[in-house]
């Protein structure tokens, strides 16, 4: 297995849905929409917040997995993104973006010999929480003679990857300090997934508050040991003011924020605090109807359904069912009157998942469609 | 909106995660695997009973989306295949597949003028149950100067797709007619997805039965006005042996039966009656390890959750949740050592939607990678 082969791009992208100028009853259908008010919007609410607290924005592409919105994201503030995987971060790389955290922990020679030939084209940092993904990649980076920031991971509280307390997160900084100049430890990767969608605010500020105090004894052991730790870097859309607000967070990742779901949208929200827009959503045709329902010509292979059913902006209906490719939707007493043909709106219920289904974003301003953006990243799992 | 930018088709797919000759310990992750021994005994056993009936295989390649396992459905015996959109049709139809079914209605004038074109290339067949359908794809079909075949769906019970009684058949059958030669009528499409995953076989049969008294009646008002239904076609890998002993569908559609999937494992099955092969795995790499949780490195974005959780193959673990990009699972009192860097397998709890995450599925013999076959198909979904 050549790196030729390990990179190689076959050609099976779908054709895009719509073209620039196309009016929205023109897009084909299933595909997802950017609003890009409601996006502009997002990105400067929580950009300004987050920069006002004198922190920076590192936003998370794992959620657009779409250079073009990255673009937009670093033209609006954001010094840098994050990824999941190698073979995302190298896709953003390749589109011109010059700094990349990986969020994630790095396990196989093959993906540790990629990180280490992207760490030559960009700024890459990537995390760890054990001592064979140091020893892996650092060999890895040695070899190719290049360099990586590496940040040690702390579980504060998903119970996922990270480090559970400062010895072991101190034995990581030694052994990473063996890879000199290849690996370059940077400080702390603290991110609770579970906290984002605690539903009261004084929930998410609780966890946040809790995680700062695990954090902050850690970097104090740390740096007892001359293990400076210039990064702490974590939080996401629900919890991203908390960070701001910690006096110990440099850094915040929210990656939802930009394009939003009905997920996100049930967080009850701070006191004076306006909720984010929905900018992402699904257009779909309805392509059968009996009496007490209609079907939608998009299903399972179009939105995800982990975090619940997505959501019909069409009154009087409501989403019953979805299989593969269709979606079942039931009138209600107060239903709109609907027929084949029409084209109606879908909110997704988790944006992330939802857009990896998809090849394109189209992007509109009122009915227009300025931008088909293509998901370059989609499907990128290694 | 020309036909060239309908079709083009841009390169961003991700590289395969192996080559031919890798054992599985090369494999990169998260992968999908197919056992080529379980895939190959499922394909013999299933056809055979649908062939010793007397009926046709038309195997469903939305389970898969990949030409190359099309190909073998059809040297195993199958004489066409099935689809879901036209997009899906057109990928199998440009790898050599000469006869497509799409087991779906058609709404939208692109997608009607891509049918046309689509329609002078192959055998192709459509289902409707709205004269909007009928009427977008004539015209389409008569412009291009192409013929298809169509079929009416009747819903027998999933409350989804399918006109109710013979009258509104009856009134398709005649507007299909109003097309000719442009459009054939040619029979009937009767599927009921709620009847595949009914635990109980008596359950499965009892929904057969009576789904076959509702489709004889049809046919015989459609027959009595001089509509003959040569082709009677449905089913699945829940039902295919009560179709194929119905005497009267024509035709069977078993999808999954190739993979297979936790959901339909879950079937009791008939007495006698063996059941199908696990031939579809994911294949993971353990990232992280703390006491009480281990980290995969594949999760939502590699494995579809609307059926419920995957399942680990490994004594004593069992999965707890999935995040993107992450599987996490626990240890029971008779867990196996496990450590960071370790590979595993996961059993897909439907594997369509799992398959539609992947640009490739790595066939295996034993331990040695055969074949990389590229899902062409993955997001097919205009």
């Amino acid at each position: 297995m050549t790196q030729k082969d390990l990179s190689v791009i076959g050609a099976c992208m779908q054709g895009a849905p719509a073209a620039v100028g196309d009016v929205l009853a023109d897009v084909d259908t299933p595909a997802l929409l950017i609003d890009l008010d409601a996006f502009e919007d997002n990105l400067a609410r929580v950009h300004a917040r987050i920069l006002q607290a004198g922190l920076l924005v590192r936003p998370h592409g794992k959620a657009h997995k779409t250079p073009a919105i990255a673009h937009l994201q670093l033209a609006a503030g954001a010094h840098g993104i994050c990824c999941q995987k190698v073979s995302e971060a190298e896709v953003f790389v390749q589109a011109g973006i010059k700094d990349v955290l990986i969020t994630n922990q790095i396990v196989g020679t093959r993906k540790a010999a990629r990180l280490a030939v992207l760490a030559g084209q960009a700024k890459i940092g990537v995390c760890v929480d054990h001592a064979l993904q140091v020893e892996q990649i650092g060999h890895a980076l040695r070899s190719q003679g290049t360099q990586l920031d590496v940040l040690v991971e702390i579980d504060i509280g998903h119970a996922r990857c990270g480090v559970i307390d400062g010895d072991q997160a101190l034995a990581l900084a030694q052994a990473i300090a063996q890879y000199a100049p290849h690996l370059n430890f940077k400080g702390i990767h603290a991110f609770r997934g579970s906290a984002q969608h605690m539903r009261q605010p004084e929930q998410r500020a609780a966890a946040v508050t809790s995680a700062v105090e695990k954090v902050r004894s850690i970097v104090q052991q740390l740096e007892a040991a001359d293990f400076a730790c210039p990064v702490i870097t974590g939080g996401g859309t629900g919890t991203y003011g908390y960070e701001a607000d910690s006096a110990l967070y440099t850094e915040v990742q929210p990656g939802s924020y930009a394009l939003m779901d009905t997920d996100y949208a049930a967080n009850k929200l701070e006191v004076g605090s306006a909720p984010l827009r929905h900018a992402l959503f699904g257009l779909c045709t309805v392509i059968s109807m009996q009496p007490g329902h209609a079907v939608l010509d998009g299903g399972l292979k179009a939105f995800a359904v982990d975090q619940g059913l997505p959501r019909i902006e069409l009154p009087g209906w409501s989403v019953k069912t979805l299989s593969d490719e269709h979606t079942t939707i039931v009138p209600g007493p107060d239903a709109v009157p609907l027929q084949v043909g029409d084209k109606v709106r879908i909110i997704p219920s988790h944006c992330d998942p939802t857009v990896n289904l998809h090849d394109w974003l189209i992007a509109i301003r009122g009915d227009v469609v300025q931008q088909a953006w293509p998901v370059l990243a989609r499907g990128a799992l290694f």
